[in-house]
């Protein structure tokens, strides 16, 4: 016999699965590393087991959309993407993070609760720039084929602002073309097409800009000394920019 | 539209992989909140890392020898499928069980030691058991169905002495049933021949006499008292039992 034996695709699938599970193991070493400030009972800890359990809710929610969007009702479809990037991306990427610096470095629990206040609508607002970028951005500066959230049928507040939006008879369009593994430039274009025309690219926008603000007048109420504030006004800028 | 859109298969085994990863989590924080007994740089967390990881690598050694063992040497396909039941099964479910309580109990590093001595022996005992049974066991016993491990295509220290002693072309009628998902009765009682003759079962079984003769005999040497010992003797003997 000359090949592998059995199913190659099944094979790498259970690698790739051992693979994140080493990864989540090891990340949860390195953590429990740090000693006394991450033991047990501690904030950061507290932060860190609600984080990781989170992401895994956010990222079910996701998967789940991806196979129901299109069966559920489309009123719902831009507060089931909400949900989903909350829980997926914003709390994951931004407000648990800044929170668990905060909190191993001793910040008081008020502070904490400011720090939420800015990095929450942050992560939001960078999670609908990112998916805006994925279906207008230039591939040239996103570095990523544009389409290809729609190709693997990603449910995101944009999207959903367009089926709830669109005339039935587009979002029916939509709905059959999200998750379309071999969508054409042509079909990508019309899509592009009935977001601008129904007005889900303004309205997320216009989300966009909303939590933007919200994100950066929270940060200058918070009491910090001029370094931190403007290393964090500058990656704020820098994750919710329209360039890339 | 009807039905849920997308491959329901996809989505369940997304679904599953969050949910163990899910479990992983929650493990772990159960593990921490036994406070500073499992803290950072104490025994019984060295011994949660080593274990977690060594499952994992187990794991993969197993799926690895799945597709691979075919193509690998057939002279070293024993200490192969002994490799993956130390990592996957002898490790995770006996040895490093007793040295955690052990350590959480407060065990110096001598008396953990003196449980291995008792625990790897036997978890190995134990998983070549479990396979001698998923072949050659009652299904009314076992309660799985006889010859599912073969459907698997799982390559147990059974197998292993089947390809390695048996003639080649019933090695490689061995080869090209092991994984085959709809093998029928004929040809798993062809299998079962097969490892009979070729001296595969008595070579297992001799193996099994021999490890459990050394985990019983270390058992025997480790400095405990009454109850203890007797419980840890008859969990062994579960273990090892020639009937379920």
């Amino acid at each position: 016999m000359n090949g592998w034996a059995l199913d190659s695709g099944r094979f790498g699938d259970a690698a790739a699965i051992l693979t994140g599970d080493l990864c989540l193991s090891f990340s949860e070493e390195s953590f429990t590393e740090i000693g006394p400030r991450a033991a047990a009972g501690t904030p950061a800890r507290r932060i860190f087991n609600v984080m990781r359990a989170e992401v895994m809710a956010g990222q079910y929610l996701d998967i789940l959309e991806e196979v129901a969007g299109p069966v559920r009702d489309r009123a719902g479809s831009v507060e089931r993407a909400k949900s989903i990037i909350r829980y997926k991306s914003a709390k994951y990427s931004t407000e648990h993070p800044l929170a668990l610096g905060g909190a191993l470095a001793g910040a008081p629990s008020g502070l904490l609760n400011g720090y939420s206040g800015f990095s929450l609508p942050l992560g939001e607002a960078f999670q609908m720039r990112d998916d805006v970028l994925g279906v207008f951005g230039d591939p040239e500066t996103t570095g990523k084929p544009a389409g290809d959230d729609l190709r693997e049928g990603k449910r995101t507040v944009l999207v959903g602002f367009a089926i709830n939006q669109a005339p039935p008879s587009e979002a029916d369009f939509l709905d059959r073309m999200l998750g379309k593994p071999d969508l054409g430039e042509d079909e990508v274009a019309e899509i592009r097409r009935v977001m601008i025309e129904c007005g889900a690219l303004e309205a997320t926008e216009s989300l966009i800009a909303e939590l933007s603000d919200r994100a950066f007048e929270a940060l200058e109420r918070l009491p910090l000394e001029d370094v931190p504030l403007v290393a964090l006004r500058q990656l704020a800028e820098a994750a919710v920019s329209r360039a890339a």
